[in-house]
């Protein structure tokens, strides 16, 4: 293990304060160490790396310039915000980050008083920096809102909707672009493009031209008057940026790795500033450390790793991951069905479409961070008759929901939903936990939504997505690894609405959706020591459920236990509503649902997850026990 | 009752194949034809008249010029499609608009093949047009994907986002900005104020111009060498509008009204656009109707109306609309309360929230038609202390799940969420129930749901929402007027979680949340006539919901039936999966949820939606004695 580095100038700084307190000349050496301590402390979380070294001179030259925490500092997404934690207090718990127990991989409200607003899913900075803006406006206080937002961020539609709101904020909104031509994977789209050109189109501000630049764009008495006539700002707009048109002051654009640039164009704008300032700041993804400057993603996301020669440690190999086993499956079976399509909203990688795309680019759409545009985009596809694939983490397609509802549901049209992350997801935490689509698509009309109890299953219900042209249908599965279950040579169609009994018992029946299903069945293990003849139903479909065999199950056992990985809503919900629609529940069964918990968990191991959750075999074996010794007496007697 | 107009040329076309036999010369007097029948139409029916006025024009030039249906033409939300459905084949149907059973006031897919995509809520135009465009592509048929979109509408995020992703469908995308300056209310933002500019700063493209401009934009041998050089491409984005920056050719101003401007522009595009196009085109908005252009909403939905002096039926006088209830008690509270704020996306008078803005405009802040900016606006005002009402249809809320789970549940933020439009809404139809709102917001952790039984506790739960400062609260009231409940004089704050019982009895408990509890007393007088003594129980919050008082009507009466106007998974599945687990279940306890069916119901008169989903007095009957009389001999037999 190697020491961990030695940082003599960043050892005296523990707040802003202190750092506020240093000689400009001294920051360059802070910025370093800085580097140095966020490089070690990583290599031995593993977690974002190549975000928070692009931003270390912004880091610095923030905290250096403006007043937090009083001045609202919202870092978007989140991720590149470990050296704003080392600055921030946070330093002795760096080696923590994303651990169980630890500090968050994201800003979060609860962690320090200098993450005023939680991130994570991307995109939402400028919107909560307006409300801080604002909100001190009209309470009079001082405090300006600022959003550090990528360029990939700003595909996003809710950014727009936000710079369209700019100037509510008045000279209280400062945007800093942080333009690294990259957000997880390489950018798409026009924004993109236009972005490249404007940097490439300009020089970056030097000193001298920073200055005639800066208080040109800035008042003075003679210009406000000027900008006040319409003349004025009629002439202006049209040919200024996309930025100017819409508002802001457009200040830019600087080069992110250099202080002597950085701290004058902030100093000026955070005394000078009119009205809402854009700042586009250039910096390099990975910046200053050669292995992650030489990889392809910048070391967006890394393992543990060695931090002189950048060699990550492996993960263990073993069964594939679901996302790779769905991306395998898709491209094969668009060899010989020319009509699949795949669509990501910037994850090809994390969704396992970049295995599609190899085989098959001119059917893959990368449309950037703006998962409602792929969804009725996806649905346009689907009206002209091709088969379009969305494949879009559970927690990011909540962005989309009214797009599944009113574009995809309410129209029956069949688009096909690759829900990956359902459930807890482990270091992420609560804010990357797929916890609710069960919950929110199965109560959709003309929607079918299955859940994968391993990776055979998951190739099974592709191929059952792919061959469903009567509506939408969607498939859950979980983060990470499958269960080493062997794949299918040749995929199933799998018949609608039906679930497969697993395993035949007779006392207590256990149905389970998705891959809680290796617990229920260890748990029935546990069940049939004990003397209970336990069955294990593998029920597949949250929508349509398989009525005809749960009414057989409820017939024919004492105890029904559903079992899932969602929150309340889902499959324990519409198993108890078909019950006591007919009636099932009147003459003394007993069901329970087992569900995620009432909370948003934090992150932690997986198992301590689950274990938390409730939703391991032991937890069901309890559920059961306790289900079996309930007599409900103090119920009946008082009813009688 | 007036007769028809005379409309002697328009009864010549029922199609747009018939439009395009006519000479051009002809088809200003179809366009008046297709005005006045319009107008007559929309006399007899009501619905929304201004914006298809405007566009009159408009879409005769569009279905004279592009090949529909082949051509796939979406209008944007669709209410400005009346005059389209009068040229595609539905003329002798137009008087049966939003009347039961008869034609929508939306486009949609099973009215016409020249519906290609069903339309409602707003900014989903261009996304589904470019899955049209893509999808001919890449089947190499002919066909372009046109979008008819408002300036109002290109403020959501979804527009833009789609318009990030134009490029995608090379020449076979055309964007036809329709810029009336105006939405439902006057439009905000920056965008709106540029667009302004844009239109205010250009004279509109004359003939002779148009030939120059457009040839100039558009494909010539030299010129297409010339743009693939990067230098080009470079130094022309640098100088464009705001859509020429994201990739689009942009053409315009063009005067929407004048027929001879319009169609060589559109032939134009059709013919030589090289890539996506915009078409910047200016409409008025009621135009070519005396009393909708002197009208400040430019009559955007009108009642039944007298065509000759456009004297609207009045609305019989009666309660208040709950809306108005809303609105007033907040602008009320906040006389007192310099924290609470009101913010609605583009719904001000809809929602209420004009009468707040009334009172304290400082602190009303209209978005735009930006929900998701909204949200996590309101989240950013909130994390600052202040106390923000976002009031917002149910079925626009859908627009900002991820918003409402990831900035504002997570973070446990007190933000009030006003839920208009909750339940069945008639004549708007599916497209705008707000069906689902209990069900995706009562699974959030942190989340408190209430529903208004009448505007009298919509008074209270608006102040209840108000002192709630310890985490999110929403709570929903329906479309429409009131039940006439005397409103109070001073505000109660409900205590969190507590239901009241509002008759009791002894063997059946209905078990109410919302505005059925007036049909649950209906259906308790009912049961007390046939002898069996009848709970009414007003459970006020979804979320959480009274476990002490329905734990106590459980023990006590033989059935319990939950009512409420919300999709599976709602209220009903909270006190199933609350019985379930606490073993409430087990003794034999008859529990019965009714819910709204698992079906998107069409436009109708309230009553009968009510009665088609079954959730009026006699339903409520039909289910307790039906539950009464279950014995569930066969389950009892069958595990014996």
């Amino acid at each position: 293990m190697t020491a961990n580095p030695a940082t003599p100038l960043l050892d005296t700084v523990d707040t802003p304060a202190d750092l506020r307190r240093l000689a400009p000349g001294e920051l360059r050496q802070l910025a370093d160490e800085l580097r140095t301590e966020m490089i070690s402390a990583v290599g031995q979380t593993g977690g974002h790396l190549g975000s928070g070294l692009g931003v270390v001179e912004l880091t610095v030259a923030l905290h250096y310039v403006f007043n937090t925490p009083d001045d609202r500092l919202v870092w978007d997404v989140g991720h590149q915000a470990y050296p704003h934690k080392i600055l921030t207090g946070r330093r002795s718990r760096i080696r923590t980050l994303r651990q169980p127990g630890g500090l968050s991989g994201f800003t979060k409200r609860s962690e320090s008083e200098y993450d005023p607003f939680g991130t994570a899913h991307s995109s939402t900075s400028i919107s909560a920096a307006l409300g801080f803006a604002v909100a001190s406006k009209l309470s009079g206080k001082p405090g300006k809102g600022i959003a550090v937002i990528g360029d990939g961020a700003m595909s996003a539609g809710m950014a727009y909707e936000a710079m369209n709101n700019a100037k509510q904020a008045g000279n209280r909104l400062v945007v800093i672009l942080n333009d690294n031509d990259m957000s997880i994977a390489p950018p798409v789209g026009g924004l993109s493009a236009y972005l490249a050109r404007l940097v490439s189109s300009r020089p970056f501000l030097g000193l001298r031209d920073l200055a005639r630049r800066v208080s040109r764009r800035l008042p003075e008495p003679l210009h406000r008057a000027a900008k006040r006539t319409d003349e004025f700002a009629r002439g202006m707009a049209m040919g200024g940026t996309l930025f100017e048109e819409l508002g802001f002051y457009y200040v830019g654009p600087v080069d992110g790795h250099n202080l002597d640039h950085l701290i004058p164009v902030l100093e000026n704008v955070r005394d000078a500033a009119e009205g809402p300032c854009l700042i586009h700041v250039v910096t390099q993804k990975g910046k200053g450390y050669g292995p992650a400057e030489a990889a392809a993603d910048k070391y967006h996301g890394v393992q543990k790793f060695d931090v002189i020669t950048g060699e990550q440690v492996k993960a263990s190999s073993g069964p594939p991951a679901y996302q790779n086993v769905f991306g395998e499956t898709l491209a094969k079976l668009a060899d010989s069905d020319p009509k699949i399509c795949a669509i990501t909203a910037a994850m090809p990688s994390g969704t396992g479409v970049d295995r599609f795309a190899r085989a098959h680019p001119e059917r893959t759409f990368d449309v950037g961070i703006a998962e409602q545009h792929a969804v009725t985009f996806a649905a346009g596809l689907a009206a002209e008759g091709m088969r379009p694939f969305c494949a879009i983490y559970s927690t990011f397609l909540q962005r989309a929901y009214d797009q599944v509802v009113h574009d995809v549901a309410i129209q029956n049209l069949p688009v096909r939903f690759a829900i990956d992350r359902a459930g807890l997801v482990g270091a992420d935490g609560a804010t990357h936990a797929g916890s609710f689509d069960v919950t929110y698509l199965a109560s959709l009309p003309n929607m079918v939504v299955m859940a994968a109890a391993d990776e055979a299953e998951l190739v099974h219900m592709t191929y059952t997505a792919a061959c469903h042209d009567s509506g939408p249908i969607a498939f859950r599965y979980p983060r990470g690894s499958g269960t080493g279950a062997a794949l299918p040579e040749v995929p199933e169609r799998l018949e609608i609405g039906k679930g497969r009994i697993v395993r035949q018992g007779s006392k207590v029946a256990l149905l389970s959706l998705g891959t809680r299903l290796a617990e229920a069945l260890k748990a029935a293990d546990q069940l049939e020591a004990k003397g209970l003849s336990t069955t294990v139903a593998d029920l597949r479909f949250a929508k349509p459920i398989d009525e005809e065999l749960i009414r057989r199950l409820m017939a024919t056992h004492e105890v029904v236990v559903t079992i899932e990985e969602g929150a309340i809503g889902g499959l324990g919900a519409h198993v108890l509503t078909m019950a006591s629609d007919e009636g099932l529940t009147d003459a003394g069964l007993k069901i329970r649902t087992m569900r995620l918990p009432d909370l948003f968990q934090d992150h932690d191991s997986p198992d301590k997850q689950y274990d938390a959750a409730g939703l391991n075999a032991p937890h069901i074996v309890d559920t059961v026990l306790k289900a079996l010794r309930h007599n409900s007496a103090g119920v009946s007697e008082a009813r009688a």
